[in-house]
């Protein structure tokens, strides 16, 4: 059965995460433009920056792979973009809305810190040592974008949504 | 525009994860049967066992906030298991099933860590203590969980699928 082995596993995820990073690419411009803080303005533009990059490094990865880059659609992404859609309709005239902002970028970035450990154990497992750096690459940037809204959150978002 | 603010923020958050948290009661069970690993199925059986009592901490949080526990639909909750159940039926005859299955826990796992996280700053900034303790049981459970797949994968479903 190796057309359902790991290999192919492996493909229909980063088919998976290859729609997904492009459907981010497009929801990001409306969620830095709804947001309030500059600085949350400017952490979502420079994750937009980070975002374009991880696009090319997943098409690398398809080319290390002999496969063409093509998405495959991501009820996932789907549905964490839509959620975070709702919050923004939901609280935008309230004070609370950066902090309904940032909770949605972070189930977005949950849901590719997720993705790409996967990704990466597997390719450790399928020896595909450059594919493995590459992925490795953008999981830090994930975790680190991850780290930078919390603090964000914490420090200023949330005590003015409280205040 | 107090109903804006970040305790009614955090009430529709806290409906939202009691409604992922059900849905995720009702689709544990039959991953677990479709899993071939023995480990797997005891890690998923442990975690049907916890989320059941992590749906109960929801609700106490409901009780502390005074309001009546009820769901809002979580779309991002459905896209992920949309997805799980897509690789299920995808993969149910090859070697790279189990492999599959974890990622789309993991995927569920991560979801949770990301609003409980959140929910766990919240309460902590509405000064909410006792809601607060309650969530933060319920995020060191799924960050175990995750962690526990995690070594599974690595350590045997992984290696086996490559095989």
């Amino acid at each position: 059965m190796a057309d359902k082995d790991l290999r192919s596993l492996f493909i229909h995820q980063l088919k998976d995460t290859y729609f997904a990073e492009n459907a981010i690419l497009k929801a990001l411009p409306q969620v830095a433009e709804a947001a309030r803080s500059e600085d949350l303005k400017g952490a979502l533009a420079v994750h937009l920056k980070e975002t374009e990059a991880q696009v090319k490094r997943l098409e690398q990865v398809f080319q290390i792979l002999g496969e063409r880059p093509e998405g495959v659609e991501c009820k996932a992404i789907q549905g964490i973009l839509a959620e975070g859609q709702e919050v923004l309709e939901e609280f935008k005239d309230g004070d609370a809305l950066d902090a309904g902002l940032i909770a949605a970028a972070q189930a977005v970035e949950h849901y590719e810190i997720t993705r790409y450990g996967t990704l990466l154990a597997w390719a450790r497992q399928l020896g595909l040592s450059e594919a493995e750096s590459l992925i490795k690459e953008t999981l830090v940037e994930e975790e680190n974008t991850d780290d930078v809204l919390s603090e964000l959150a914490e420090d200023a978002v949330n005590p003015a949504a409280a205040a």
